[in-house]
């Protein structure tokens, strides 16, 4: 293992000693009710080790991180048939815009927003037999870890003050490009979006992005090569909304936020690591994860630039 | 050297013999008259060895790729309080779109699009003597070359009918954020975008942003090692305007296109590879250097991803 | 009476010979099953008398025009504080448009596109007892006329395909300005919009608007004159989407059009004139209306300009 | 003549005894140097007589009032073809905003607003043989005053500060629509904003858009009844930019504003009435015009509506 955890440490205590700015998810009320101040880390290996500091054994939401592995199901079960109903180009735009799907005739601009990652769930949900269970079933495989679960509180609590999700949802609709019917569609985007894990799992969970498409445990392979790349690819470019220049600026890894306050950044061949600290900056990702990933290249030299 | 040379001459073959599909830049009269089926593809390596097949040594106006030179030369000068001026996000727009400058209130997305590279040409004409000059003597020690020239006929030609960029000038002037006169600011501007290099010259120019902003040949520091990844992570952002999603997902490499049919990718730590052919798909980038990119990283599996 | 049925008879006649171009709202199922070449125009003046051609006594959908009497209703009972929810500006857009509504921060330009005639609901939602109930009494009493009815059926068809209204309304939700359940207000939307009229009662309907306020038969004060007033200058800017321009221009009058192919439009203290012919121009306006009406206005010269 | 000289009275004292809020038109040097406070009004009619109070004898800069005498003289002209180069829609945007010629490929939604005055002026200019003498020529023919002029210092002054406004003449270029060299246009373009009138001739001069297109006092033709009328309703669908449904709303008269303070309001077949006030209001229009016409119609009971 390459050893970073003096430097984990450090960070973690310089970043502890800062104020700790922004404010949690308030608009969905089982977010808003999390302790603020929580923060951990951890960091995993391909060899299999790993290393983590503060509350990192605790459960958290990874909302839209989450959409990097249904992304992942979908590009697996369907291959590049998906690129006709969703594009893989920045947004340039907040994470739940509308603007851009009417000038752009419901295609979402790539998956990694909401839109499109509804549309990822349309097409799974076409797709799998019993799409709750059979997602589940998909997370549970690569995060060899049998005791991952949604939270129905939080997929319920989301739904009830869903209303920009709903009318993203009906608006890509009423251009053809959801198939389903919007309610069971949504039902099972909040469903994906309400994944709890803890930042060991998380970054555990990642390292499949990290090994090509294979599970670095077991060498199966669950993306070929190339699609492994190029979710990487669009991690790089998308996944942090309209501040995904400034993460792939600051920090140098393709990474996904959520607004739990998750962070999981990646270095191919390299490492995975999970941030969570649930307070936001106004761009919707978590102030502390953004600050403790730029810090943590810059020292150890391991943007992919 | 990493031997990709059998591989090179692979792909050339292959895409040769395929059809050779778009059309030069039509609306710069100059450029509408270079002959559309020159083909040049030139790989140069931290250890001075490079490879070439085709018009390698042929020149052209690297137009836009310019852009990342100009960036160089202004973040080396002045540092990060450039970011006051331009931003490092993907527009998700045209090159020369206006549209998010009205709401943007004239701060460009990023120095890669028009307005951007404009707001950088803006600040060099404040801080150089002789803009013009020093701009052309920064391009040819980096590149160790003295023969490095403008083509004062391509930015006459540019010049004479460019109004969108007139209008874009104005625009972002109108907003306070060109500081100069706009026709002395767009005047440099023209003659910046028309250098002419070979695709020798230009791989071998670039070297720096593989080697961590050093010169290969004298170890000169050009840029720092965090100032040069930067470089590197909005070329892979904002690279291809529009298409700079499609160019990471496809390519997987840090980039820049012009105008002219050029296109410079870099992987970090391994090599510079520069494309030429002119003819440009509807992004505006050429349609070979796309398409010999993507099998070229595909096949050596050399993506950052 | 000013006689204007021999220019009616005279302009009914050239149409009719003319081709009948556009097509019928096909996206809405009941409404696609109409009989497309329907044709009725129907003229009232304030001294009761009335003259109609064609088709002016069978029931068709106002569809949008029940916007303008929506509005009028909650003008009557809440004053000017409804201006604080929605503006009075034509909005350049399409009517079922998104995107000015997330730079407005969800405050629809005007009452007579979708999202402001929801807010309009909404309000009447939240200060009548019954709002289906009561809305179809304040209809049946301005037209005299207990047999006004909706179309159950109609607006069933409607809520079936109404994705990008469902989108709409909850979009406005998610900024606060609708106060209901979206599911709730949007029913009531859509059997507003159902109620059905002839040319005949469409057009005795208006007179108020004709009278400054108030009823012809009775001089009941539906309205102030002031209010009565700015509800046409309304219809003046805004009521025919981002068609208004065109037909302030080429007819003259305040009006408002409807998908189930109905125009009404009114020249104050003088008439008021429906028209129906189900095929709609690319616009969303009855084709064969706006042409009755220009060349009405222009034979009569009885533009209000 | 219709007695309204003891209401304008009226009017002019109530609004003088309040505050004067707003700001004259600051980002034009010449223009900012005008006295706030001056403050005039002035009614003419078709019979001849007319009425005046306060600074109504003093020479202001009439700005984009100048716009529709620009229309009129292209519209006798050169007729409906006119129509293919502008529109007649409302913009729904601010006077100088790019965003829609974007989306509309260079088409100006109408000729009041900024752009859409640079395509007439650039209509008139391929048209006249002297255009900044013949305009001129035309303007006192129609005003029977030929000390009607240009300001030569401000159409220098708003040319050394116009930046958006050689933007938008470029943007157009870019698109085809400018068929002229843009600096000529802008030229003419500064020059014709740049007329200079009292509230008195500025009067007299619209009284042919009353007469449905003829001169009163020679009964001379300038516009056809039905260019007349088109340019009124051209006129209240657009006349105030962003701020012509308010207009609408509240004063209910065809009008149109300039930047220098003034506002021409008409009632066709009745009067014509100007007001000027140098402060602005937030929109770009005479703060106190706005509310001496607001109340005006109001106590008169004279609005179209």
């Amino acid at each position: 293992m390459i050893d970073y955890s003096s430097t984990i440490d450090e960070i973690y205590e310089i970043i502890l000693a800062e104020e700790n700015i922004g404010k949690a998810a308030w608009y969905i009320p089982e977010l808003a009710n999390v302790n603020p101040d929580q923060f951990g880390v951890h960091l995993s290996c391909l060899d299999g080790q790993g290393y983590g500091i503060g509350d990192y054994k605790t459960k958290f939401s990874i909302q839209s991180i989450s959409k990097v592995l249904s992304l992942s199901l979908a590009y697996k079960m369907l291959g590049d048939q998906i690129w006709e109903r969703v594009g893989v180009e920045p947004s340039g735009n907040p994470f739940n815009s509308l603007i851009q799907l009417e000038t752009d005739l419901g295609i979402p601009r790539n998956p990694l927003i909401n839109g499109g990652a509804m549309v990822i769930c349309d097409l799974l949900f076409s797709h799998l037999q019993k799409p709750i269970e059979d997602y589940l079933a998909f997370i549970r495989s690569i995060c060899g870890n049998d005791t991952i679960n949604y939270s129905a509180e939080i997929a319920a609590s989301e739904k009830s003050v869903g209303y920009r999700n709903v009318a993203l949802c009906n608006f890509i609709k009423s251009f053809g490009n959801i198939k389903n019917d919007p309610t069971a569609v949504l039902d099972f985007y909040f469903y994906m979006c309400s994944i709890e894990m803890t930042c060991e799992e998380l970054s555990k969970t990642f390292l499949f992005l990290v090994h090509d498409g294979k599970m670095p445990t077991t060498q199966e392979e669950i993306l070929t090569p190339s699609k492994s790349k190029r979710i990487n690819a669009i991690m790089q470019t998308c996944g942090f909304y309209d501040e995904s220049g400034e993460f792939s600026f600051r920090v140098g890894l393709p990474g996904k936020s959520g607004v739990g306050g998750g962070i999981l950044a990646l270095h191919p061949q390299k490492y995975c690591i999970s941030v969570w600290s649930p307070k936001l900056n106004q761009k919707g990702n978590s102030y502390r994860g953004m600050k403790f990933l730029e810090l943590f290249t810059t020292k150890t030299e391991s943007s992919i630039f």
